[in-house]
């Protein structure tokens, strides 16, 4: 037999398989293929809950120690809450942890995990733990909102302008610096290392941004900026055009000097949390001074087929779906 | 440097240093240390959270298929509720995947993950994947409870009755079948044969026990009898006196045949999805009568000296506590 295998298949159609089979109840407000899943509560209110995995040979470049790595587990669950506009509550851990691990290891992920908790304002509550022969952090975060309160993917409407709350590209410069340049990580310049080893959730932002009701729609950006527009795009049926990539200095600045393309550093990364949202055209000016300037308008909402195009030089190219997909590398 | 390893430590040590580091909030009810974690809620109810993953290299047994694999991960996470009084509202799945796996590998465990969520009338409703190098199916479940609703493992006092949801033993005696005696699991006798590929959580007599009002501690048995007594004796600072093991004609025949102790099957096995409880002695008939005989005296809480004993044969005998803890075997 010729089965397909995972590489084959991709994340997105495992979660396909997973989606077919496990259904949804009359309960479920938003359940997968969004950032985070969503239940009715008796009380009116819904139950959001979100889950990710960091995988220790997957997920964690050369130089990362295990504090870091527990931390950004971490701020990879919290951006997603933040790109819905819902705070964490608590939250739940389960490692998987290798034998050759030692006491010196516990400590410094736990560490990890709390410091992370700290900065987001929650804690962790409970957890599991088992022997693995990879080392997995998995965390579970919970939240309560209001229906409306949670920005889903699916909103945007023709005319929206299409916003980020950052520039991109740094981290994936400063992997392909580690993994490809082999520089040492210490020795990269201070915004690529922190863009891999400390990255930092969107959550005041998120909350400000969804709080405002000027938002259709919202992702992070963490499988890539392409990625998510392409997520956006699809999920709220609409074209969206781009007018600039926003990329960061010092990623343009590593593209020039060791010949990488600046656009795909900054359109085809991932592990990057900014949030990638549509914002009602009228209220754009005002959110934008309401977050003291940290929106980037980078295009519009163009039509209603799906699709994103950037505008260059004059020129249409179609941006295409690329970015951090897990099994398909 | 000689520092301890994951298996010197244990898991209780290594959930020790997680509990220290990440501490506890004015809002958790429950943290680590009990079957489930509980926070406050604005609304006054508590949000019931759990986790607990199934790691492929270590707690899947030769001849369980990916489906009931899954399907065990799910029951895991609902005993636990089970023993609380709490019924699931919906769950989260993380799948790490080896690269081996194929198409028809998800589809069974998704049909696995399927069939446990209906069998206790639940959703999951989101998850992750990534590539592992071990297969780790990790469910989060939650709920929502009134705090009182929610038994904890402290509440025992002296006189209550030490009660059980079922016999044990089968689950030991089937995995030495198949793991020591090297018997082929189909030809293994029914009762071992389900309590080790097909073990079911006891949600709806956990559901009509702790509504009764009658119970006053509360603990699901999946690290072994023994095990999860010394944890009600310890967590509600009693002594607790057997007189009877509580042993599975199964396990029995098993034993005398295969020369096992029947006391060791069923004291220090592991996996084995009953319920333990302490019951008000004013109340244990009527609730006896109440579950159709379900429930089965096995002792007293005679002491706040915390400890187990067992009354065989006019002798007293100290049940260490051995069990199913992980790294420590």
């Amino acid at each position: 037999m010729d089965l397909p295998s995972l590489r084959d298949l991709g994340e997105l159609r495992i979660i396909a398989l997973l989606e077919q089979a496990l259904g949804t109840s009359p309960n479920t407000v938003i359940g997968f293929g969004d950032d985070v899943s969503a239940v009715r509560l008796p009380s009116g209110k819904v139950g959001v809950l979100k889950t990710d995995m960091l995988v220790g040979s997957t997920d964690i470049p050369p130089g990362m120690t295990m504090r870091q790595a527990a931390r950004k587990a971490v701020v990879a669950n919290v951006s997603d809450l933040a790109a819905k506009g819902v705070k964490p509550l608590a939250g739940l851990v389960a490692l998987g942890l290798p034998a050759y691990m030692t006491k010196h290891h516990i400590q410094e992920i736990a560490a990890g995990l709390s410091r992370g908790a700290k900065e987001y304002d929650f804690h962790l509550v409970g957890g599991d733990t088992n022997e693995s022969k990879d080392l997995t952090i998995t965390i579970a975060l919970f939240a309560i909102a209001s229906p409306r309160q949670v920005i889903r993917r699916s909103g945007a409407k023709v005319g929206d302008i299409v916003a980020v709350t950052g520039e991109f590209g740094s981290t994936s410069a400063g992997l392909k610096a580690v993994l490809k340049e082999r520089k040492a990580p210490q020795k990269l310049p201070k915004p690529l290392y922190d863009a891999v080893y400390n990255p930092r959730a969107q959550l005041d932002l998120g909350l400000k941004l969804a709080s405002s009701g000027a938002l259709t729609s919202s992702i992070d950006s963490s499988d890539g900026l392409a990625w998510s527009l392409h997520e956006l795009s699809e999920k709220s049926r609409v074209g969206i055009l781009i007018d600039r990539v926003p990329i960061s200095k010092a990623a343009m600045h590593f593209a020039r000097r060791y010949g990488y393309r600046p656009n795909d550093l900054a359109l085809f990364g991932g592990e990057e949390y900014h949030l990638v949202v549509t914002v009602r055209p009228e209220r754009f000016v005002s959110l934008r001074r309401a977050t003291r300037g940290k929106l980037i308008s980078i295009g519009v909402v163009t039509s209603k087929r799906p699709g994103v195009m950037l505008e260059q030089r004059g020129e249409l190219i179609s941006i295409p779906r690329k970015g951090w997909e897990h099994f398909k590398r």
